[in-house]
């Protein structure tokens, strides 16, 4: 099989069972519908678009302040490179699968000589234990939640306010890696502000369960987004417009915020069924987000022709990228949105089955 | 007078001497109105999009290859630490009025370590003998053609093309700051390919001259730009979406790129019709771009009375930005763009007799 045939095929579906269809044109042509040509655009991080959401998001979070940023890399790199500064401490504490530590080139260290401590196994959220055995100062500790490439996976609200506390306690900064923000405050039945108040700051990203083009919010208290704006600059994401991301994002979080519930509701459903199935599990087996990793105990290649058949016999999009874990595992990544609703009960189901018989058939 | 009155009135102008219009959501609109619904987005600097813009810019510059960045600052602090990094020098040299130097928050210094030597005095562009008579050793030289903050003045042909030949002997890397590339071609009545080739790496930005939203093109040989990808990821500037800025990049590029001719053109007649009168002048006096500085012998709130009369009288923009040079002393920017040509003739002159009048009435 070509390598990409996967992902072609998924493209040719109608329907999938994650995601909010594709980020195509549409997707910006939408957000546009009803703006007016003569709305101004931002000029280099003022103006009416960008102020709004700013406040809008400062007070969502619960924060004195909050910044537009490009891109969550940027947002979050800049957020523990002030903490460093202001504790004179070079050093923070994070994950070992932090977005920071395998989906950024280093940039942490390249462009901030950011030294990183890795808490917890990879297979694991960071403990209290794991925070309180540290040996060394950190200026900040990084919290992901829920940890992506666990499956997305989060520690309980009670371990969430004893790290805050232990943090607040030493004095190590608290920062919110908050990408699914959004995504999990069902499962904690929390307000955003509810959460955002045990962290000194919190990014979470527009494009993943809001489903805009791009962008991100940083948000804190008015000294640390004071901040926040020069190593913006220096960074090169003080652009003189973003209000094509910032237009995006306003209207898919109106759009989308309340729904995060019912995403919630449907992972855990969809879970259940694929764990119905004999080779197949899910990480967490119930989700506590709109995403969570299906798990199948059969060589990557022979589960990739199996999807492309079921995605070409029915017309449900599975997915488009199946990871390997070694040659007898893999698994990929599901996160729930509008698409999953539009697909009739009863056909969600016999995806799933489908999969389960053929899977079957073939050992 | 309010501070921003100047500003407010500029904006109810129905004409403006300068640029291509408001930057308002129009400027989007009308790039995507014939774009379908079903383009795909780029995802992390990969799809059709940015592939062939990317590619259609490295053939215009004459280079291997090229990658598209939401800005210039961006850019161009990659491609000196690149650079550096080649050369083993943290060190590189620019004129004093350099954009790294004064309108990036000191984010070379600040994120990339890299020191700076300041060539030619901050009123006259970089000569042969300045780069000739460095005591210190740098990893490369930045040229802004032209020099914007100095009315955009250019050094000849025959200068670049010594100093480009004296920087290949001496391994220094010669680094081309094009954010207004396409509006000097018509003064050296050279090609793109022509200029760029003088230099290692060339960046360019797409929303002055051409007037897109936003965003920049690093050009350079392969390698170059195979680092610079890197380095744009950790920098955050690998968005999982650039082709609202993309998109309109392209747009605008095709619409515009040859018509810098009409606006170098028109920038000459404007400035005449200035150095017309008694006590206004401007920097150069004969321009070599689109783009040149009117400089007042008048103290500037005296001035910015006059301009918003005028431009309450006429309906016609002349500057939403007076900046102060001393007492006695102002100026303003203004760069040709589609805006000019829309003013009748007797219009444009009108404007600036009024000027002149006004001016004199006052002293």
């Amino acid at each position: 099989m070509e390598p990409n045939q996967l992902l072609i095929v998924f493209k040719q579906t109608n329907m999938q069972l994650s995601g909010h269809g594709n980020r195509n044109v549409g997707v910006l042509k939408e957000a546009f519908a009803n703006i007016s040509d003569f709305d101004e655009s931002d000029i280099y991080g003022q103006g009416k678009w960008i102020d709004d959401f700013q406040a809008k998001m400062a007070k969502y979070l619960g924060k004195e302040a909050a910044v537009f940023f490009p891109s969550g890399t940027m947002a979050q790199q800049i957020a523990l490179r002030i903490w460093c500064d202001e504790k004179e401490i070079k050093k923070v504490a994070y994950h070992p699968l932090s977005h920071l530590e395998i989906h950024e080139e280093d940039g942490l260290k390249e462009l901030h000589q950011i030294k990183t401590i890795l808490l917890a196994e990879r297979d694991r959220v960071i403990s209290l234990e794991d925070v309180m055995n540290m040996k060394e100062d950190v200026a900040s500790l990084l919290l992901e939640l829920p940890q992506r490439e666990i499956g997305g996976q989060l520690p309980d609200y009670e371990t969430l306010k004893s790290i805050a506390a232990f943090c607040k306690e030493k004095g190590i900064k608290l920062h919110l890696d908050g990408a699914r923000l959004f995504e999990i405050l069902p499962y904690y039945n929390k307000t955003a502000v509810e959460i955002s108040n045990l962290f000194d700051s919190v990014y979470v990203s527009l494009y993943k369960g809001i489903g805009g083009v791009a962008g991100a919010i940083l948000a804190g208290d008015k000294e640390f987004i004071k901040k926040s704006k020069i190593w913006k600059r220096r960074h090169g994401g003080d652009l003189i417009s973003l209000y094509p991301y910032i237009v995006s994002s306003d209207y898919y979080f109106t759009r989308r915020e309340g729904k995060m519930k019912e995403y919630y509701q449907q992972a855990k459903e969809l879970a259940w069924l694929f764990n119905q199935c004999t080779q197949i599990s899910t990480k967490p087996e119930e989700p506590v987000s709109n995403m969570f990793h299906v798990h199948i105990a059969a060589e990557k290649s022979k589960v990739e022709e199996i999807l492309v058949d079921i995605m070409k016999e029915t017309g449900i999009g599975i997915t488009s990228n199946l990871k390997e874990i070694d040659e007898r595992h893999c698994y990929f990544e599901l996160s729930i949105g509008d698409q999953y609703g539009k697909i009739e009960k009863a056909k969600r189901e016999s995806v799933v089955h489908l999969l389960n018989k053929k899977m079957n058939e073939c050992t």
